[in-house]
C-alpha cells in the first residue's frame, strides 16, 4: 500500500482535496534521471532565456492567484489577505532575480590579463566565472506556501542561477503543492525550458532519497531546528558532502531600552504582540523572546495588549500540539500571576489556540537558558524582565545565532545601543532599529540568514539578491581561447567585471 | 612528559634544531582566550591599519629571506631556488591583499532606501556589508612551508578579513613554523595590531581542540584527503558546525587529443615531465594522471623524457614511505615494459625517491578507477593510453572533483575541446589550456578549489583575491541610524557599493 499525504484544514481539522501519494521509489529515480540529464541544457541557457521562464512562473502565479489563495488557505487557515500578500511576495522575489540576472553581477566575472612582469614569475591568462552546481532539492518550508514553498526563494533562486529543481512538498498542504507544481512545470515548458529542469516529489522516501543521491548538488531547507539538522548531517555524511542550506529556528530577541520603555512603552507593547502573532506567530522572524525594564512596567502593558480572546487556527496538528506542549513547558518556569496561558479549546475542532505569554525574571531566564530559548513555534511570547540596562547587555551575550536581533531605544541611549549592537552583530543576521523583525523586504541588500542554529551557513542568504550565489560557484579558465570560453569571460561580454584588479562598469 | 616535534633534514635524514614542545592544554586554552578576547579589537580596526600590519608581515619576510629560506630548505629538502621563491610569492599573497582592502568592493556593500511604494508593502532603509567571523584555526601544510604554512594565504586572508587566526603548525617543519610564528607576532606587534591577534601551535592536542572549540568560528586546512576530512567531520559534528575549508587532494588530469600529440609530441612530453617532477611532485596541483592518445607513442616520449637517473629528496619520512606504497600498488596494475620504477635507495640515507611512472590502458583505468585514481603525493605520474578521442572524453566522465583539469588541443580539435571543456567545467575549479597545471598565478581571478574531494568547499578558493570571502557573513541594518551603523554602510561612505540594485563605483 502506497502512504498517502492529505491535506486538513485547519479551521475544522477536516480533510482538504483528495490524498497525494507519496512518490515511488520509481518516479523519484525518473525525477532525478531528468534533473541531471536536463543540468547541462538547463546551464547552458542564456540569461534572458532563464529571465523568460522566471516571468512565465511569476505570470502563471498572478494569473490563478485566487484559486492559488484559495486552495492554500484551505490547506493552512493562514487567511485570504495575507495569502494574496504573499502571493504577491512571491512574485515580487521572481522578478527580483530577473533584475539579477540582466545586471549580471552575480556572474563575479575578474578577468586578469597576462603579465610577464609579475613577481616571482610571469602570468597567464586567467579569468574567473560562477558556474551553477547542478541538480538542487528543496525542503519547502509549511508557514509560507507560497514564498518559502514549491516555488519560493530557494527554488525560484536556484533556477535562476541555471540549476535543475526537485522540491520535496511540505506534508502540510499536498494539494496546494500538487498544483503548484503543474502551473510551474507548464509555466517553464510554455517558455522553452528543458524537460527536467523542475519537478515536486512527496513524502519522506523522497527526502531521504535526495539528500542522499549523487546527483544532487545541493540542499536547501526551511524548518525546523531538529529535521534541519538531520538533513544537515546526512548532508555532510555523504561520500562527497553538498553544501546543505537550512534555516532552523530562531529566537529573534528583541531589546527595549528604559529609555525607549519610557517613551514609547504603549506603542511598543501594541508593536511587539501585532509582531508576536502575526500569521499566528508562524513566522521564522517572529520575535519570540522581548527583554524590557522591569520597572518600567512594560510587561503588565504587553500583556494587556495581548488578544488573548481571538483564537486562531495553526498550519496542522503536529504544530499545534508542540505549540501546547511548549507553551506548556516555558510557562511552567513562570509565575502564574504574570502569565497568559492558551485557551483550552479542546472541544473546537481544527488546530485552534489563542496567543500566550509568560514573564520571567532575567535571572531565570540565565539560570535556565537552554530551556527557555527554546523556539516555540506559534503566538507565544516570552517576556525577560532586566534589572538595567547593563542587565540587558549581559542577556544578550547569551543568545545563540539568531536570524535576527532588535532594538527599541531612543537618541540618548547612544552608548547602550552600540554595546548591544555589538553584541548582536555577532549573533544574528540582521538588525533592526526601532521596528520589528517580522516583514522581510526582497531587496538586494536583504539578509535573511543567520549563525547556527538559525542557519547551516551564516555567509549565505535565503531572501534577496544574493540567494541565488549559494548555488554557484567559481570556475577559472587559464590560457583558454576566446572561441572556448564561456560567454561572459569573453573580451566581447559586456557583463560587469572586474579587469586586473579594476572595476569595470557594464556597457 | 611532552611529546615534541623534531624536524628532520630530508637529505640526512638527521635531526634538524631543537625539539619543538607540543602545545600543552594551558597553552591552547591561553591562546584562544587571547584569540577570542580579541576578535573585536581586531575586527573594529580600519582597512588601513590592517593594511599595515600584511604590508609589516611582508616586510619582515622579506628583510629575513636569507634566513628562512636555509631554515626552510633545512628541514624540507626543497631548495632554497625554489623557496626563495615561494618566499616571494608569499609576500606577493600578503600584498594582494592590501590592494584587495583598499579596494573594499569585498564588503559587498549594498544599500537599499526605504520604498514607500514597493509591493506588496513598503519596505525599510536596509544596508548589507560582510563582517569577520571570529577566530579562525589554521591548519599549516607540508608542502608549501611559506605560501600555505604558517604565515601563508589562510592566515593572511583570515587576517585581513578582520578574524584573529591560530596556527596549528605542520609537524615536518617544527623550528621553520616556531621562527616565522615569532616573525608574524613581532610584525603584528610593531604595526599596532591587538595582542591575541595570531598565535602559533604545535601538536596533535592542539588541533583536536581548535576544530572542536566554541570560540574557533571557521577552519582552513591544505593537506590529505584523510586528514581533511576527519576535520571536516569534526567540524560537522559540533553542537555549532563551522565552515571548514580543506584541500584535500586531487589527480589534476591532463587531457592530449591526437592532433596535439602530434603536432608536439617531444613538447607535451617534456612539459609534462616537467610539471609532474616539479617540487619532487609533492605540489596540489601535479598533473598525476595524463590521458594520451594510445597510437601516439606519446607515453614513450614520456617515460624518456623522466628524468629517473636524479634522486629527489621527499618532505618527509612519512611521505617518502607513502609514495613508495603508492607507486608499488600503482605500478602493479601496470605492464612491467611500460613502467619506470623507483630507484632503490634503501641505502642512502634520507628520504630520498626518483621519479617514476606507470603506464595503463584506458581500459584498465576504467576497471580500476577507484585505485588507480588515488593520488600518490611525490613524483609519480600514471599515464593513461586512450583508444580516441572519444575515449578521452569518456575517461573525462570518470573524475571526480579535482582542483584542475588541462587540456592540450589543436585549434582543428573545437569540437573536442568543448565537449572536454564541458566534462571538466563541472569537475575542477581551473581549467588550463595548452600549459601546465603547476604555478598557481596569485591574482584576483584566480579559483583554487574544486568540487570534493579537491576541496571541502568548491565555492571558495585558498588562493586569490576572493580567499578573503572564507572568513566572512553579511549582516544587515535595517533603519538603522547613520552614528550606529559599521562605518561602509553610512551615507559619507565611499566604499564600492550598490544601491537600489545599482553599482555605484568607488569615488
Amino acid at each position: 500500500m502506497t502512504a498517502t499525504l492529505q491535506g486538513h484544514n485547519p479551521r475544522t481539522g477536516q480533510p482538504v482535496g483528495v490524498p497525494v501519494p507519496d512518490s515511488d521509489a520509481s518516479t523519484i529515480e525518473k525525477a532525478l534521471v531528468r534533473a541531471w540529464d536536463a543540468r547541462r541544457a538547463v546551464s547552458s541557457t542564456s540569461l534572458e532565456q532563464r529571465s523568460a521562464w522566471l516571468r512565465g512562473i511569476s505570470a502563471a502565479l498572478s494569473e490563478h492567484r485566487q484559486d492559488l489563495v484559495e486552495l492554500a488557505d484551505s490547506e493552512t487557515g493562514i487567511g485570504a489577505g495575507r495569502l494574496e500578500m504573499e502571493l504577491e511576495r512571491t512574485c515580487v522575489q521572481t522578478e527580483l532575480f530577473v533584475q539579477v540576472l540582466a545586471d549580471r553581477g552575480y556572474l563575479g566575472v575578474m578577468i586578469d590579463h597576462p603579465d610577464p612582469d609579475a613577481r616571482p614569475v610571469a602570468r597567464p591568462d586567467v579569468r574567473r566565472v560562477l558556474q551553477p552546481l547542478g541538480p538542487v532539492a528543496v525542503w519547502a518550508a509549511s508557514n509560507f506556501p507560497f514564498a518559502f514553498g514549491v516555488v519560493g526563494g530557494d527554488t525560484i533562486s536556484a533556477l535562476a542561477a541555471g540549476c535543475p529543481v526537485l522540491v520535496k512538498s511540505h506534508p502540510s498542504h499536498p494539494s496546494l503543492s500538487v498544483r503548484l507544481g503543474q502551473l510551474v512545470r507548464d509555466a517553464l515548458e510554455d517558455a522553452g525550458a528543458p524537460q527536467g529542469a523542475f519537478d515536486v516529489l512527496h513524502g519522506d522516501e523522497a527526502g531521504l532519497t535526495l539528500i542522499a543521491d549523487a546527483r544532487i548538488r545541493a540542499g536547501a531547507f526551511t524548518g525546523s531546528l531538529s529535521g534541519g539538522r538531520a538533513l544537515l548531517d546526512k548532508a555532510n555524511a555523504r561520500p562527497d558532502p553538498i553544501p546543505f542550506f537550512g534555516e532552523l529556528g530562531s529566537n529573534n530577541p528583541v531589546f527595549i531600552t528604559s529609555a525607549a520603555a519610557i517613551e514609547r512603552k504603549g506603542e511598543i507593547a501594541e508593536g511587539f504582540v501585532a509582531s508576536l502573532t502575526l500569521g499566528s506567530g508562524q513566522l521564522c522572524t517572529k520575535p519570540g523572546i522581548v527583554l524590557v525594564p522591569k520597572a518600567s512596567g512594560l510587561s503588565e502593558s504587553i500583556k494587556k495588549a495581548l488578544p488573548a480572546e481571538l483564537p486562531v487556527p495553526l498550519l496542522n496538528e503536529r504544530i499545534h500540539t508542540s505549540y501546547r506542549e511548549g507553551a506548556k513547558r516555558l510557562l511552567e518556569a513562570a509565575p502564574p500571576d504574570g502569565s497568559v496561558v492558551p485557551a483550552d479549546l479542546s472541544d473546537k475542532p481544527g488546530f485552534w489556540t489563542t496567543p500566550a505569554l509568560a514573564v520571567v525574571d532575567s535571572s531565570v531566564f540565565r539560570d535556565q537558558f537552554a530551556a527557555l530559548s527554546q523556539e516555540c513555534f506559534g503566538p507565544f511570547g516570552l517576556v525577560v524582565e532586566c534589572a538595567s540596562d547593563d542587565d540587558l547587555v549581559d542577556v544578550a551575550r547569551l543568545f545563540r545565532g539568531c536570524l535576527t536581533g532588535t532594538i527599541h531605544a531612543e537618541e540618548t541611549d547612544r552608548v547602550l545601543a552600540a554595546r548591544l549592537m555589538e553584541e548582536l552583530a555577532e549573533r544574528v543576521g540582521r538588525i533592526i532599529w526601532n521596528g520589528w523583525p517580522t516583514g522581510v523586504a526582497v531587496t538586494w541588500a536583504m539578509q535573511h540568514g543567520g549563525p547556527y542554529p538559525a542557519t547551516t551557513s551564516s555567509a549565505t542568504t535565503s531572501v534577496g539578491a544574493t540567494a541565488i550565489n549559494r548555488f554557484l560557484r567559481p570556475v577559472a579558465y587559464q590560457s583558454v581561447p576566446q572561441f572556448l570560453l564561456p560567454e561572459h569571460l569573453r573580451d566581447t561580454s559586456k557583463a560587469p567585471r572586474r579587469v586586473n584588479g579594476t572595476v569595470i562598469a557594464p556597457s
